[in-house]
Order: structure tokens, then sequence, then C-alpha cells
């Protein structure tokens, strides 16, 4: 296969090349995508917008050396979608600007389009616009990400109130384990170039880190019901991190109760394998692009059975303080330790 | 002075201190700013929406060897209005993303972000999200606009018809006469550090390379005398590059006039110096964000006596080419050399 140089392609060859791989999906909205100074759309005027950002740096968010192009691409995506479906709104579009070194080739490019693409087209979204730029070193992308609510149906991060039911989706921690195992099997892979990382067992955790996928199916799900959450946000920092937002912007405390946090028997054992607590993991572990949100105490009769929701504690007046209480019974302090790009590692 | 480095502070402190400095203009559109998963915001039902992204990277767009910080975060707004100005549009938000290496302290992120506060006071724009990460090596800005127009008034690049007026506003190659004059005193200085940059005599091609301005006086204008342009561009890659876009959308030619092209006497002076012909710094100089658009022929009269806008040619079908008139009556072929930032050097 020959690989193309991107300085023999030029920009706007480049934008081109993804304007051509985009279907618009929401053409009542779309009145004229790539192509022009700005993209033009028309939103329903029934609905309010919501519009979120996201930036991935090389070697900061992600690391190439276990990281396949098309996932990032995928990946960048969702985690915008994420902050979308965080405020139950149904995303509909985005703008992708790229900065690219020059050691990327323009099949490496198409790689990551390609996982851009996927994500669009699984989640019915509109790329409008995008800038392509070139870096000094590694490649950077910024995604903006746009989507469309009822202003009576909008959930923000500020209205859990004391006694709500606090629940998550899917397990938490497993996209943190996914990374551990990646990175080990990176550094025995540096060590020995003829070792042949074996994955196979720990599929479901890699996946989790390389391919997450953001929680429309809830928000879907929760309409269905007739469940308005009081409070959401999605889980990309670790469970301890978001708590903290919801009860400081809520201005509460709460409790959770930590036989009631689920975590996978992957993640537990990955846990023990590097000697971290599986409650750690899950606390403080990101980008597991699961919700945490509040309900109302009588609607408890409605979530109850529904798959892959889990009811983990509730929330309280500010004063009695946010606390774990571990399987012995005890009251541990929740701190904020989620990941903070600009903090010293500890 | 003492300075503090940015691990010391962390990113969500950033944010707020970023959402601290926000006044909301346009109250009746933002429901929501920073803060939560997404900003919220509702459009006027009858107006449509214009989204634009641009990203700036330190040492490809700018060097803050001569770069200010302040008129960096100044120009990074500007940038991105400008398009939303080429669509006709009135700009309303921004959303503002930072990548930030180590070596920048507290006190440099609070420079860029009062020149973004300015230009967003300026123009009266609302910074609705962000996000601010950390980059290995360097700066990175990346900025969404959006603004609003009645949809009977967009203008796009793609409506301009034979013998339609081709007008520019202010005068070209100036931003790009400042960029060598800021790269010769570089280099001195970077030879004998004790030299003292003696800037005086070139400062309005300076402030044009370091703090230019989108034209959204001239589009008020422009409504003022109810004229609707049929194609309008901003000028960020060059007078013979947009043209390029305008007449390949549209799909006609062009005939410019080398002596109806606004050149500034300084710019003129600069190109001399540095051996290069001025006509060729207005056509392929980059970043004067002045605007290219085209009015019917009927419409001179309108425009002929406006302040700052020059005609300087007509449009034609398609097969009779795009032309420069030189000096001398000869016809030469316009190429489209403007900045591709993946494209090596010749």
């Amino acid at each position: 296969m020959s690989l193309t140089p991107l300085n023999n392609i030029g920009e706007f060859a480049l934008l081109e090349r993804l304007a051509k791989l985009i279907n618009i999906y929401n053409k009542d909205k779309v009145i004229k995508g790539i192509g022009d100074d700005a993209a033009v759309i028309k939103p329903d005027i029934d609905l309010v917008q919501v519009v979120t950002t996201d930036m991935l740096v090389e070697n900061i968010h992600f690391d190439l050396s276990w990281m396949p192009l098309k996932h990032l691409g995928y990946k960048s995506i969702v985690v915008n979608v994420s902050d979308v479906v965080a405020m139950n709104a149904i995303p509909a579009h985005v703008t992708v600007t790229l900065a690219i070194s020059n050691r990327f080739t323009l099949e490496a490019i198409d790689e990551l389009y390609e996982g851009i693409r996927l994500a669009c087209e699984n989640y019915k979204i509109d790329i409008i616009g995008g800038d392509m730029v070139s870096s000094n070193q590694g490649l950077i992308i910024s995604i903006t990400a746009m989507g469309y609510i009822n202003k009576e149906n909008l959930v923000y991060r500020n209205g859990a109130k004391p006694n709500d039911l606090i629940c998550v989706t899917g397990d938490l921690g497993t996209a943190y384990a996914g990374l551990l195992i990646l990175q080990r099997e990176k550094k025995t892979f540096m060590a020995n170039p003829y070792y042949q990382p074996d994955l196979q067992n720990y599929e479901y955790v890699i996946e989790k880190q390389i391919k997450p996928e953001p929680r429309i199916d809830i928000i879907n799900k929760l309409r269905e019901l007739n469940i308005l959450p009081t409070a959401m946000i999605d889980i990309s920092d670790g469970l301890s991190s978001e708590l903290h937002h919801i009860c400081r912007q809520s201005n509460t405390g709460c409790r959770i109760y930590e036989d009631h946090i689920p975590i996978d028997m992957m993640v537990s054992n990955i846990a023990d394998e590097f000697y971290i607590s599986p409650i750690t993991m899950a606390l403080h572990g990101g980008e597991d692009y699961e919700l945490l949100f509040t309900i109302p105490l009588n609607q408890y009769d409605l979530i109850k059975n529904i798959d892959d929701i889990s009811v983990i504690g509730h929330i309280t007046d500010a004063n009695e303080g946010m606390y774990l209480i571990n399987n012995i019974g005890e009251a541990i302090e929740l701190k904020a330790q989620g990941w903070d790009s600009f903090k010293k590692e500890e």
C-alpha cells in the first residue's frame, strides 16, 4: 500500500474529503453544511439548542500506540455527544476541527474520518463544519456538538433535592481498567518488541476504553417511561467528581453505598492485579461516559426494573456532607479526585 | 510580580475564571451559559443560525515572540466573527477551547482571556462554553462562533452572476506587510538581543496583523442602504484564493484591475523594501479579514460613495476564466496561491 504525505493534498482537498463522507440526517434543520464561510442551521421553533465542546490532545487524552485512529475518531464524537445527552437532549450536529502534524499520512486521516463518520451514522448526527490546520507535533481534535430538546425537558446539574435517588447507568471503573491493561501491554511491548499482547481476556474493559458509547438508549428509555431526572451529568472524570458537581450546584449533600455501586467482575479482578481497590476505580476512574442522575423517591417503582440502571444512594441536605457508606458500614467522606488535566500527579 | 504555575490552579478553577469574565449580551437567546454539560440557547424563531469554527496553533498561526497574548485572544475571536459576518449575519455566541502547555502561567492565560473578553465586549458576543486542556507543547486556541440572520438575507459564496461588480473593503496586503516587518525585527533581535526594535513607522501594518477587526460596520452599512450582496467571503487567505472560491462555487469567471485594487502607500513601500511587487502582496497575502463581495451592476450608484469600499472588477462567464488586468493592460491568469497550512513552501 502506498502512503500519501499530507502536504501533497492541501487543506481544501482534505476538507472536501471530509465533506464527501457526510450524510445529512437532519435535513429539516441543516440549510447549508460544509463549503461556505459558515454552516447554516434552522432549529425547530419549539426546541432549545444545547451546545458543548471538547478537545482531545495526543499523549494527553490518547496514546496512538494503543488507540487505533478509527476508534479515536469514533470516541471523539462520543465524548461530545455524551455531554449533549447529559442535558437530556438529542444530538444533531457537530463541527470537527483537526490539527495534524506532517507525520500523519492521508491514509491515517482517512482512518480517523472513518471512525468519525461511523459515530455520526450511528447517532444520526450531521457534520456541518470544521477546520483543518497543521500542528508542529501530534494530533489535536476539537469538536463542538449541538443537540435539541423541549425546554421543559432540559435536565441541569442543579436540580437535585434531598431524598432524591441517585442512579447510575452501566458499570463504573471499566474504562479505567481498560486503560491500565493497555498501558501495561504497551510497557511490556516496549521492553520486548517481539512480545505479542494477548488481550482476549480483557475485551470488555478495552472496548469500554477505546470505543465507549453515549447512553442515548437510557434517555430514550426514561422519556418512554415519563421519568424526568431532577439532575443529570455524564461520568467523564469519575463518579466522585461528578457527584461533587451535582451536589455543589444543587446545594445538597449525598450518601452513596459501596455495595450498590455497579462494578463488573472483570474490573474487580483487574483492580486486584494492580493492587487498587475496586471502589477506588469506580469512584475516580474516568471516561466511562455513563450517566449519573437523580430522580424523586416516588419514582423508584418506575425505575427499579430497568436493565442497566443502578440506584446507588440518595441526596441529603448540604450540611450532611457527601459520604460513601462502605461495606462495613463506615461513612467515608467523598473527595473529588477525578482527572484534571492541569493538576500534578500525586 | 509573582507568577502562578497553572498546575496550582486546575481545570475547573480556570474555567470558572473564564466564566466570571463573561457578560451575557444576548439575554433573550442564552438560557444557560458555562457551568453545565452544555450551554443552552434559544434562537429567535424568525432567524437562521450560522456556525463556524477556526483553530489557531502556536508557531503555525502565530508567534508569541511578537504576538502579545492579549492581542492573540482578541484576534482569535475576530477570525471567527469575520466568518459569521461573511454570511451577512450578526455574531452572537462563541465557545472558547484552549490547550495550554505548562510553560504558561496563570497570569499569561489571564492576558489571553482579557483579549478574548475585550473582543466579545466590542462585538456584544456571549461566551457560552468552552474546554480547557493541557498540551505537551505550545498553545492551541479553538473557537466556534454562532450568529443569526433572516434567511432571506443570508449571503453565500455561490450567488455571483456575470456582470456583477466585485467589491472589497479596506486595503489589501496590509496584514502580510505587518507580518514581514515583525519577522524581520524578530530576526534582528535574535542576532542581537540588545537591539531595540523601532516599529513606530510601521504602526498601521503591524496593528492590522496583530489586531484586525471584522467588518461588521460594512454589513450594517449595506443593510442600511438596502444592498444585498449576491456573494460574499472574508479575505483570510488572500484576494486571489477567495476570488477562486466565489467563482468556482458560483460557476463564473472574473476580471479584476490592478489599478483598482486598494493598497496602502505604506504597504507599497514595504513591498519595495522586500523586493515583492505590491500587487502580489494584495493578491496572496492573507489575514486582512476584509470582505470580498459582489453586487448587481445596477447598484453601482448606491455603493460608489461608501468610504472604504472599492470596486475592483466584475464577474464574467465561467469560460472567460479568471484574470487580473495589469497596469499595462495585459491579462494575467489568477492563481490561487493563498496560505495553505499543509502545502510545502515553494
